[in-house]
C-alpha cells in the first residue's frame, strides 16, 4: 500500500504546473520527505537517516526528475517517476548533478520557504548550488503547501484507516492501564496495541496523567505509576500507508471526580461546536471561535490540518483566516485549564465536505471513560 | 530516563566553548532535534510536527538560551537550561525574539552547515533573521558534529541498552515469521516485539526477503508471503532514552541453501575482520578495507557512526579518512552481492575503546539461523 495510482500523481503534477505557470516559476525543488513523496510516491523510513539528501525537481512542463542516492534506486524504480539520476552518497557530490538537472529544466526555481517548511540540504551544499551559476532561486509561493492542504479521496481513505486503527487501540486501553501501572509501560503497550490493530508504524505518541490533568501534550512517558483518580491522556500519530491519524482519548483511572467529569463533558461540547462550524467557507478562526466560546480562549491553537505529517497546514486559532474547503482534513483539539499548570485536551479528526464534516476518528461521547476498576 | 546528569551537559558545553573560542565564534545556533537535545537534554517526539521551530543558542561564554514555542515551556523547565524564552507559536513571530537573543550573545553565529546537517527553519524566516541586522552568520566549523562523534559512557550505555532490546527481539523472530506469513505482518509484529522487550519507540525498521536475498536495505514492508527458502532480513533502529541501535539479522525460512549459507558466513567473516581493524588510530577507510577485502568493494559504505540518530558521523568507505577514537560508536555493515540486483547485508554495533572494540549488539555467528521449520 505504499503508492497511489499513477493518475493521482499526474493530477498533482498538473495542478502544480498550473500554479507554477501562473506564478512564473520554471521549477520546484523539493527536499523533505512529505514534499518528495507527495509528487513521487516514494515511501521509505530511511529518511530517519540524515546521511543522504533526496531531491525532486518538478518542471514547469514535463515529468519530475529525481536526483537521489544510489541506495534508493531500486525502491525509486517502483514508483511512477521515470527520470532517476543517482550519485554514490554519502561519497560523491550531488551538487553538480542537481545543478545540471535544474539548468536543464530552467528557472526560476521555487523552494518551499513558508511556515512549516525547511530545506533538507546542508547549508554548505546550498551555497555551492547557488554559486553554481545559471540558476535563480525564489520561494515556491506556497504552491506545495496549498496543494497538500486539500486531500484526494484516496488520501482521506488512508487517514480514515489510520484513525480506525487508533480507535480500536483506544478501545483496548483498559487492557494495559490501571492503578499502579507505570506510565512508560502504558506508552510502550499502547504502541503495541496500535501495531496489533494494523498501524504500519507509530511515529508519534505523547500523553500525560495526573489527578487534575497534565502539564502539556508533548511530553514523553515519565516513569511513575498511575494512581486511582488520575486522568490518563494518550495522543497518537499512527501511520497507515504513509498517512497519519492524530487524536487523543482521556481515561479516568478507577474513579472519576466531578471536576474531571465536567471538564471532559465541556471538551466534548466544544468539539461538537467545532464540528458544527467546520463547513466550507468558514475560516479556521471561525471554527476556533466556536470552540473557544466554550473552553475559553487560552493561548494556543485548538486544532490543525494533518495528512502526510502529524500536523500541517492551517491552525484553528484567532489569527488564522484560511478558509475551509472540501477535502481538507483537520483536527478539533479543544484544551481546558483544570488547575494552575494543568490541562485536559480532547482531539478528533474530521474531513471537510460540501456539507457536514465527515468524522474520521470515532467521535467520543461526553462521559469520561473509567478504566482499571 | 529522558535526560542525563547536569554535569554531562556542562561538560558538553565546555568542550563546545573551547572549540568556539579557537574558531573565533561568538555563538552557535542549533535548530534540529539531535543538536538541540545534545546540549539541552530536551527529549520529545513532538519534533514530528513541523509546525513550530525550536532554537538553542550556545554562547561563547555562559549558559545556553532556549528560544522555543510556549507549548514546550513546561517540558523545557525540567531540563538544566534556565534561560527559556517563548513565543506563542504557531501564532506570533520567533524571528525578533531569536535575533535579540543572538545579538545579546554576540557573533559570529555558527550554523551547522556540513554533511548530514540542515537548518530546521523556514527559508523565509532565515532571510528575515539575516536581514534583522547586527548579526553575522557563518558555518560552525563542524564543531557540533565533531563533539557528537565521541560518546560519553552514559551515551554508550543507552546505545547498548537499545542494542540489547533489539537482540532479545531478534531472538524471538521465530515467533512471528515463517512460510506463508506476509512480510508486512512480520514488520508489524517485530516492532511489537521490540516494544515488549523495552524499546521506548521504533523510529526505523526496514528489511526484505527473497530466495537470493533482497534488492535494498531501505524498503518498507511489501505484502506477499514469505516462502520456504527465502532469506528474511530485518534491520532496526529502536530507541532507548533517545539513543538508537542499528543492526540487522538474516533468517532462512524453513530451509537454507548452500549459497545463502556461504554468503552469510562470508558476511560474518567480514564483520569479524572489521571488528579486528576497528582500533583507535585506524581510519574509517582502513576498517572498510578490512571488510571489502572479504566481501568485495561494491559501491556503498560498509558501516557508519550512530547515536542520537540512526546514522551519523563517519562512513566506512574508501574515501573516508576520519580516524577512530575511543568513545566512537559505529556499525559494521558488510554487503555481499548474491545475484543480479540482489544482496545480503549483515550489521553489528561496536564502541571503539583503547583496546579491542566493545560489542554493543550481540555478535552473530556464521550459521544462518533457520526458522519456521
Amino acid at each position: 500500500m505504499s503508492g497511489f495510482a499513477t493518475s493521482e500523481y499526474r493530477a498533482r503534477l498538473a495542478r502544480a504546473q498550473a500554479r507554477m505557470d501562473a506564478a512564473g516559476l520554471g521549477a520546484l525543488l523539493l527536499t523533505t520527505e512529505p514534499e518528495f513523496r507527495y509528487f513521487s510516491g516514494f515511501l521509505t523510513r530511511f529518511w530517519e537517516s540524515p546521511s543522504r539528501e533526496w531531491y525532486l525537481v518538478i518542471p514547469a512542463a514535463g515529468d519530475p526528475v529525481a536526483v537521489i542516492p544510489e541506495i534508493g534506486a531500486a525502491l525509486m524504480a517502483g514508483t511512477w517517476v521515470a527520470d532517476i539520476r543517482t550519485w554514490p552518497a554519502p561519497a560523491g557530490d550531488a551538487v553538480p548533478l542537481l545543478a545540471e538537472a535544474l539548468r536543464e529544466v530552467g528557472g526560476p526555481v521555487g523552494l518551499p520557504s513558508g511556515p512549516e517548511s525547511h530545506l533538507r540540504m546542508p547549508l554548505g551544499d546550498f551555497a555551492r548550488l547557488k554559486a553554481a551559476g545559471g540558476l535563480e532561486f525564489t520561494d515556491d509561493r506556497g504552491i506545495v503547501a496549498g496543494l497538500r492542504a486539500v486531500k484526494s479521496e484516496a488520501e482521506i481513505d488512508r487517514i480514515a484507516q489510520a484513525c480506525a486503527v487508533a480507535g480500536r487501540a483506544f478501545d483496548r486501553v483498559d487492557e494495559i492501564a490501571g492503578p499502579g501501572v507505570p506510565l512508560d509501560a502504558v506508552f510502550r503497550d499502547f504502541q503495541r496495541l496500535l501495531l496489533e490493530e494494523g498501524a504500519d508504524w507509530v511515529p508519534y505518541l505523547a500523553g500525560g496523567a495526573g489527578p487534575e490533568g497534565y502539564a502539556d501534550v508533548i511530553s514523553p512517558a515519565r516513569a511513575g505509576p498511575l494512581g486511582p483518580g488520575d486522568v490518563l491522556m494518550l495522543d497518537t500519530g499512527a501511520v497507515c500507508g504513509g498517512y497519519f491519524c492524530d487524536f487523543d482519548r482521556n481515561f479516568a483511572i478507577r474513579c472519576v471526580g466531578g471536576a474531571q467529569r465536567a471538564a471532559h463533558a465541556r471538551l466534548i461540547e466544544a468539539t461538537q461546536a467545532g464540528f458544527a462550524a467546520a463547513r466550507p467557507g468558514a475560516r479556521a478562526c471561525d471554527v476556533w471561535r466556536a470552540m473557544a466560546d466554550i473552553v475559553g480562549e487560552g493561548d494556543g491553537r485548538l486544532g490543525h490540518g494533518l495528512g502526510m505529517q502529524l500536523t500541517e497546514g492551517l491552525s484553528l486559532r484567532a489569527g488564522d483566516a484560511r478558509v475551509l474547503a472540501p477535502g481538507m482534513v483537520i483536527t478539533l483539539e479543544p484544551v481546558i485549564a483544570t488547575a494552575p499548570g494543568r490541562i485536559m485536551v480532547h482531539e478528533e479528526v474530521i474531513a471537510i465536505t460540501a456539507g457536514a464534516p465527515r468524522a474520521l476518528s470515532p467521535l467520543a461521547g461526553p462521559d469520561l471513560p473509567v478504566i482499571g476498576g
